[in-house]
């Protein structure tokens, strides 16, 4: 979808600047107050350009987002290996969106030589100045920039979810898979124009289920596989909370997190070349603000009225539950029903996170139920606030829901179960009692500050 | 004014492109060199609304500098409490001034249903395509968004003053008096081409008066009403500290706030469609910064000088209070009256901080001599710096500080002594002395680390 | 460098407009596709202005990334110490840079006086809207603003090696030197258009040596003139290690270091008004990102197999380095390039940061291997990946390496020893036992968490 609305793109702005007769006409009559707010092919190119631009270095900060929030969510003892696992994992998903990622993903692009092959050679090795990029519309190494920073989220999900006690080295194995090869896969079928695309007319602007749903069933997978951290369910159905180390740094993460949204599914508009594709681009930066505001101002209500409490880490989780919510339309949909939307999403939260707990599966920062179930409640609700003639069926989404399912879990199982036949996934007992920072990273977090537990 | 600027501007490219040579006429002899420097209504339209995008997601990220400086500010045992009023009152706000705040605001906009009347309607509820939203040169929702977070900003004014001290619920029902109504009844006056601006020829280019003089009488009143922390004041006038708990947290808010400024100040230019306006925001992006250095280099001296040691706080503060004064006239004046604006604005925090425990007026972060000493002083010196021909008095500005005084003082009042009355405002004295973090909110900032006071 | 290369810029923009055909001329037969393309000055001057506030306010925002890896990597006494100096300088540096250092670096910008004389003048003492200013191509006061943050970076570096040992008064001093007059003087030799572009064909495209090194160098003598901290190296060659007192904020800093440098080397390229300008800075993101990637994962494999431990800090200034090394070049290089470069930075920061231990200079951060070391590989190898016909040579690359170094080397000598002869630079043994922070601050970083050591 991605690819096929930038053709679309590139072709209206070609037909636009071509036929426009303000630019190549000379005939007196043609184009008064229309041509006078005609944009230029050589602007457009360089607005729709720019938007990726800037909607990739805001993408790119979620990645210190996560970092944070995860930080601030672990124990004090393992939060340096935290930090470590969240700037490696962003090192590691650029290396392989490169290396073969972004060829996976966009197949129609891979004689483009965007990754390794040909990558080594040649100044523009991601463009040529000329006729060729002036039709695209915009320039191909900011696309990748883009697609790029996405492939990080995914990645970033899962961290949060297995945290604690999972060993560094099988940890960065198993991103690499996921940023090389099991993302990449799911994009090709829907922003690759693949099956999801073509056939069942799935629609994910920005990637509720293609980003943030594949993290998370790769979070839960792992979650499964790998086990609970030690001590955290006692007999008897007893949950030992684990609490976080630094609530403030939570909340910065999740502040960054919401700011980054604004180009993650702005500047999933892939265009604001034209006066309609920057008010779109506004309309969705309205849209995914006031989902995010839904989710947190229901998650307090509900927590304040059924624990008599405002937890503030379920604020924080409202809120990126209503932006992972809105993020498979978040421009079709009224304000009001962006509110909703988002408002569901903390709801979703508020009442799966102790589920999740009934069933011991360990969630350290409540990703899965943030990112895979406010994904398909997002994914899903497309079919009521899509445009009727888009042809968004609740089925077909259904289908896009599913079809991620079985091939990022199944995926996921075989890399983290061949993980710990060959290596082990878990550090030894003593390292997890006493913390992942000491005996992993050889560095504490706050070594000036009492008690590391 | 806003408004007013806005439909200047709007009136301004509709002639430049209508009557531009370049774009609709094929006389050969027209146009030299300024048509070729024309940009047209569709690049003007674009960029004004990129303009809006950019300072509204900067302005969006204040929100968290606000959160990471009271934060930083507050005692440890309020750490995560002050973490969830900042989550919460950016929600609160978002929502309430798409409720009811814009429309109150800019009245003369109203018919267009921005608010929740309509909202809940058709695709482009803040927009539609089409050629009123070119003869407004920019994208509705993108205003809106801008608009909004400024409604945000002064919300979190409030909260860092009366912080420590107030209960939850109260606090929230507050804001959204303050963020639906007690504001954008301020902003009407003056942006939404009101009282001050239409009969006093009042100047507040980004809101010296509207947004932080607002949030400061709102926090004056709030700390007069609410009365200071328990052992704040000691008898004989004695003044106990309560040192902030995290200083690196604070220094991260105050560096957030300032980069957040320069969409706060360079954004409310309302237009970079023309070579004049984005010549104009670059000059605010530099007279911002020097006015921040200003006052943060004239902290630093004096408290050296007053009391040997160069405080960190004041410092940060001299920076907030740089950044305040200058925000009623951050285009006009030369670079050097900036840095002397700023300068002033640092002195005054020095002294006045002082001064507001005498009067045993405890504000936690010193946000009314930051926002509301800063502010007016910001406010009257633009009938120095304003250009002649400008119509700014110095008469002028004092009416709109003193009606904004009235105002909010008033409605503050109302607001904080009824939600006293009702259900009172501040938690039992065993929550205070244990901190709200365990009482209402269920979470300690700082768990894993030492003694939690 | 970079003042020519506006200045070609903005006569090829002045070409481009004035004659194309589709702007000026009604001739039918002109301007099909090519024109379509065509940017007219006007947009041009907006688009470029728009890279510099931009790029400015990322880089900017750097200043906050220094400050938080600082505050992160010095020992909890010295924390509030460490915000104060980066705030304070920062601000410095802004005032020296518009008094003076402008001038010193731009002399043939002299005339314009954007500096102290004639800045107190003027509603645009920076710019005057009209034909001069559209000849430029862009918003003079957005140049400076760019040039000021650039100018801030280089005195962040020192600020972090000298950490935890200087007076805060003798520490301001120094920097205003450096800020007014040593920094802007090797920026005069090169982009200025100085002895080294015009003699040498030295190429240092976003500053691995004028910022970096410069930074470097003056932090290398700061460190040799005022000694190690206090029991950091033990009879017999022992070292103490003094871990970092918050790795998560180092974490964060590094991430904000990341995120500005986006800015500090896309919007080097000083130009977005063409279709080529922002595709270049398109492949400018990417090769930045793939470098600091690339410094972080070789950081990771090298200190996991050498101490079998992935050290965080090691990771940290493994990004940092990979930056600093693609920061002389990173337009030319391809993606595969780029991350070799990257990686060879993160490999000579695991192997010279112990080095320097071993001659006892105390680098409380690791900015010497970081900007110095990573920046002399950095600039060198541009002779490598710089286009054969740029006449880029090993050699004039290691002149100007050498010239920065003298230059540097000895004026922050004389500073440092006059200050140290004047006033002194180190505080007493007691007050650095004991921390700054108490002694020169007054307030504590973390007074509610446990033992300030």
């Amino acid at each position: 979808m991605k690819t096929d609305i930038l053709k679309m793109g590139a072709a209206a702005l070609a037909a636009l600047s071509l036929s426009s007769p303000a630019f190549a006409a000379p005939v007196a009559e043609a184009a008064p107050a229309v041509a006078a707010d005609a944009v230029g092919g050589g602007t457009a190119y360089i607005l729709n350009t720019l938007l990726f631009l800037i909607g990739g270095f805001l993408v790119m900060w979620m990645a210190a987002g996560f970092a944070m929030l995860e930080a601030g969510l672990v124990r004090t003892k393992n939060t340096s290996t935290q930090c470590l696992k969240n700037i490696g994992l962003y090192s590691i998903a650029g290396l392989m969106f490169w290396v073969i990622g972004y060829n996976i993903a966009y197949p129609s692009f891979a004689e483009d030589s965007l990754g390794l092959i040909g990558g080594f050679t040649g100044i523009y090795s991601m463009q040529g100045v000329g006729e060729a990029d002036l039709d695209t519309g915009y320039s191909v190494a900011s696309d990748w920039f883009f697609q790029m920073v996405f492939c990080a989220t995914t990645a970033s999900i899962v961290s949060g979810t297995v945290a604690e006690r999972v060993k560094i080295v099988p940890f960065f194995i198993f991103v690499t898979v996921l940023t090389g090869v099991i993302y990449p896969v799911v994009v090709s079928w829907e922003w690759g124009g693949g099956y999801l695309d073509s056939v069942h007319g799935f629609s994910d602007f920005a990637g509720s289920t293609l980003v943030h749903s594949t993290g998370g069933w790769a979070a839960l997978v792992g979650a499964l596989i790998i086990g609970p951290r030690l001590g955290r369910y006692g007999p008897g159905g007893q949950v030992n909370v684990f609490p976080g180390s630094n609530i403030p740094l939570a909340t910065l993460g999740t502040f960054i997190l919401w700011l980054g949204w604004f180009g993650f599914n702005g500047a999933s508009q892939l265009a604001m070349g034209t006066v309609g594709d920057v008010s779109d681009v506004s309309k969705i930066f309205v849209n995914t603000n006031m989902a995010a505001a839904g989710g947190v101002v229901t998650a307090i209500i509900l927590t304040q009225l059924r624990y008599k409490k405002a937890d503030v880490t379920m604020a924080l989780n409202g809120a990126l539950a209503g932006l992972v919510s809105i993020t498979a339309e978040p421009l079709a949909p009224t304000v009001g029903q962006s509110i909703l939307i988002g408002a569901v999403g903390g709801a979703i939260v508020v009442f799966t996170v102790p589920l999740l707990d009934k069933f011991k599966i360990d969630d350290v920062v409540g990703a899965i139920p943030v990112h895979l179930f406010a994904g398909i409640w997002g994914t899903l609700i497309v079919a009521w606030t899509a445009a009727p003639d888009a042809g968004v069926t609740f089925l077909g989404q259904l289908v896009g829901v599913l079809l991620t399912m079985v091939w990022v879990s199944v995926a996921s199982a075989i890399v983290w179960l061949a993980l710990k036949a060959i290596m082990g996934v878990r550090p030894d007992e003593e390292v997890e009692t006493t913390g992942l920072d000491i005996h992993e990273i050889g560095v504490e977090a706050y070594p000036g500050l009492a008690n590391q537990s």
